[in-house]
């Protein structure tokens, strides 16, 4: 990846959040979004990616899944999970992913916030994508889970993304979904990857 | 949606793809993989979702979970699944799918392939999009699973996509968020949903 790339970290809090009666609770890990979300940060470059959860049996349970795909039979199975896999870090709260990343950029992160639901202060992603390709800043994306980040995170962050829309007025993406066309909206580039010249396709790259 | 947005189809394909081994076989489905496609496909609009196994009880199986969504108890639990869900069709095979198109545009679709490996003959997502937003034609992309799609299919599609890449050599992403990855690309706006005026959130968005 480019030195130029911003420093974008990314973190899937599991708390404080809503669930669909409006209670402010700990949500449920799933191990599925954790692998999608590494392969997803492997991919777009991001500086560092976090799981966030107070409970302790299931921060366990995450370094658990992440230690049989970076260690052992796992690693050797399916080797770019592996590579995906080693960099997620599993911490107990949001304060902690902050103090990690001033650990390592001298300085505390941006925090943005993602919600389906729209909010006056909200900011378009090709703004967003402007301040932080120019800005020499870390800036931290906050993924919720259940029913949403609670409103303690959504006022302390200092930008709140728009939803995401596509042509229709349903907003209801899985979080793993909604945070690929996140990362690619301020990250990617579409023309990436379109082929100049020909090549040969290599052989292994699973899908699925 | 738009009558002047594209018609495009999208086929999830669990026949013929290639295993790790590269022995074309049929895929177990992912029942995550039908809930994301199809709130996928709604949140985009597009003008109609298959998935695509020649199992019967794969199909069965298929059947049965989007029932439990769009009927009964599961239907009331969660109203925004229930509206994803009515319009996945599940088919036997490829042709199938060709057919039921040709049947409600009356033409057959020109078929687009996805992969992660580069090909000779691969196009861009900015050519792609002109093509599809510029012609009155049905397009249908075909998403593979296992280690993807099979030669015989790549070889009968008019166009193959360039993979996916972000800001790094990385590009194994799962197919459901490559999928919205695509979408977005050749469908979605990303200034859509910036609020231009100040707006109230509502209650109720689920983004697990």
């Amino acid at each position: 990846m480019s030195n130029d790339a911003p420093q974008l970290f990314v973190a899937l809090l599991h708390f404080p959040v809503y669930n669909k009666a409006r209670e402010i609770v700990a949500t449920s890990l799933t191990t599925l979004n954790l692998h999608d979300l590494a392969r997803l940060t492997a991919t777009y470059g991001t500086s560092g990616c976090y799981v966030v959860t107070p409970l302790q049996r299931q921060r366990e349970l995450a370094h658990q899944m992440i230690a049989h795909w970076t260690q052992g039979y796992g690693a050797t199975y399916n080797p770019t999970r592996a590579e995906a896999l080693q960099d997620m870090q599993v911490v107990e709260h949001l304060e902690a992913v902050e103090q990690d990343i001033v650990r390592r950029c001298g300085g505390a992160p941006r925090l943005i916030a993602t919600d389906a639901r729209r909010f006056p202060q909200c900011i378009s992603y090709t703004a967003l994508r402007q301040i932080i390709w120019q800005r020499r800043a870390a800036f931290l994306l906050l993924l919720g889970t259940g029913w949403g980040l609670a409103e303690e995170v959504m006022t302390r962050c200092e930008y709140i993304l728009a939803p995401i829309y596509g042509l229709t007025p349903y907003n209801h993406l899985p979080v793993r979904v909604a945070a690929g066309i996140m990362l690619d909206r301020l990250l990617g580039h579409a023309e990436a990857g379109a082929c100049a010249s020909p090549l040969r396709p290599c052989a292994e790259k699973g899908t699925e």
